[in-house]
C-alpha cells in the first residue's frame, strides 16, 4: 500500500514560524489537516508513533480484558467484561486502518511499543475479579484522559479519530458499580484495592517514561519540537493532571489513592 | 422484562395436525411467526434453550478465541484471532437480546448449557497456535452446520436471526490459509493435526450427545415431538451429516480425518 493520506481540501497551512510563542503557535498543527501537516517528516513520524502506540494498547487491552473475563463470577458479569474487550478490539481496528489508510503497516508501527504495554501487563495481572474490574476502571479512564490531552495537538484529520475512539469509551460504569458494591459489603476491600490501583498507577507511569525516552519522534512532538508552543514541563504537567484525575476517581470510588 | 415477543402480524397459524405426515408437516413451524409458533408452551421452551445454548456457546467461543490469540506468533495473526474473538462476541449480544426480547432472563437460558461447552473447552486446551487455528475453524465450521440444519426447524422470526448469525461467520478461512502453509512447510504437521481435528468432533459430539440427553424440550425439538416431521433416526442422521461435512473439510485441509 502506498501513502494515500487523505485527500481533502489541502488547505493553505498557516507558515510554521518557530518563533511563535504560547498558543498561537499551538494552534498551527491544531488547524491543519492531515495532508498538511504530514509533509512535516517529523510531525508524521511522530503521529504513526502514536497511532501505532495507542493501536497496540487497545489490542493489549482486548487480550487482557478477554482474559479477565474468566474472572467473573456471573455469566452477566462475563458478557459485560466482554463486551468491553469488544470495544476495544474495534478501537484497535480503527487505529490500524488508519496507520494502513496513511501508508503504514500496522505491525511495524506497533511493535516498538509492545514490550511496554506487555510489561505492563505483566506487572499487573489481577488476581481476583474486583482487581480485574479495578484495573479496566483505571486503564479506560487513564487512556482517556490521555487521548483528550494528546488531541488539542493533532491535526485536524488524526484528531477527529483519536476523539471517535475516545467517544467510544466509559464503559468501564459497570466496573465502578461492582467495586463499590463490593467496598459497602465489605469495607476492608477498600484497602487492597486502593493499594492496587496505586500499583496500575504507578506502573502505568513507569512504562509511559519509557516509552517517552525511546521514541524521539513521539517524544519530539510532545515536548513541542514539532508541536510548538508545548515545552518539556508541560509533559510533566500532562503527567501531573492525568494522575490528579486517577487520585479523584480512586477517592470517588471509596479508594484512598 | 416481561414478555413482549415481536409484535408483528399474528398471522393465521396452519392448524398444527399431529396426523401429518413427512415435509408437508415439518412446514407448520416453518410457516409460523414467532407469535404463533411460541403459543406452544414446548415449542416456545425449545427455542429458548437454542437461543440459550448457542448464546453459551458463543460468549465461550470468544473467551476461547481471545485466549489463543495470545499464541499467535505475529501481531497480524493475533490481530486476526481477536477479530474472529469479537465476531463472536457481537453474535452472542444478538442471541441474548432476543431471549431479553421474548421475555427471557438470558443467563437463566445460557446455565444448563455451561457445563457441555466448559467441558468441551476444557479438554480441547490447544497446546500450539496451530492447534488453536484448527480447532477455530472446525468450531466455526460445525457450528455453521448446525445453524443451519436447525434453521430449517425454526418459525420465522428466530429462524432469521439464526441465519443472520450464521452470516456473518466464514473468519476462519484466515485458519485454513495458514494451516496449509504450515503442512506445505513440513507435511509431519498434518498428522498430529489430523489427530487433534478428530479429537475435536470426538468432544464436540460427545458434549452434544451430554445435551441431548440433558434437555428435554430442545431434544423433543430435535426428534420431531414439536415440529414434527423430524424423527429420533433424523438426529442420528444430522449428525452424520454434520461429522461428514467435517471429515470432507479436514481432507481438503490436508489432514486425514
Amino acid at each position: 500500500m502506498t501513502s494515500s493520506d487523505k485527500p481533502g481540501t489541502a488547505a493553505a497551512a498557516p507558515s510554521d514560524s518557530a518563533e511563535n510563542a504560547g498558543n498561537a503557535g499551538a494552534t498551527s498543527i491544531a488547524a491543519r489537516d492531515w495532508s498538511s501537516a504530514a509533509a512535516d517528516p517529523q510531525y508524521r513520524a511522530a503521529v504513526v508513533d502514536l497511532l501505532g502506540a495507542l493501536a497496540y494498547g487497545e489490542l493489549a487491552a482486548f487480550e487482557r480484558l478477554a482474559e479477565d473475563a474468566k474472572l467473573a463470577p456471573t455469566l452477566a458479569d462475563k458478557a459485560e467484561l466482554a463486551k468491553m474487550a469488544s470495544a476495544e478490539f474495534h478501537h484497535f481496528e480503527r487505529l490500524r486502518d488508519r496507520l494502513a489508510e496513511v501508508g503504514e503497516e500496522p505491525t511495524g508501527a506497533m511493535e516498538p511499543f509492545v514490550a511496554a504495554y506487555d510489561g505492563f501487563h505483566k506487572q499487573t495481572d489481577p488476581s481476583d475479579w474486583l482487581e480485574g474490574l479495578v484495573k479496566a476502571y483505571v486503564g479506560d479512564s487513564i487512556a482517556s484522559d490521555f487521548y483528550r490531552e494528546v488531541a488539542a495537538r493533532l491535526d485536524t484529520d488524526t484528531r477527529e479519530l483519536v476523539l471517535a475512539v475516545l467517544d467510544d469509551t466509559g464503559h468501564a460504569e459497570f466496573a465502578v458499580e461492582k467495586v463499590r458494591a463490593a467496598i459497602d459489603a465489605d469495607p476492608r476491600v477498600g484497602g487492597r484495592l486502593a493499594l492496587w490501583a496505586r500499583r496500575l498507577m504507578g506502573e502505568a507511569l513507569s512504562q509511559s517514561q519509557r516509552v517517552v525516552a525511546d521514541r524521539d519522534a513521539l517524544s519530539t512532538m510532545l515536548v513541542g519540537g514539532v508541536a510548538d508552543g508545548f515545552d518539556l514541563a508541560e509533559v510533566g504537567r500532562m503527567f501531573s493532571r492525568i494522575t490528579e484525575a486517577h487520585t479523584k476517581r480512586m477517592a470517588a470510588l471509596g479508594l484512598a489513592a
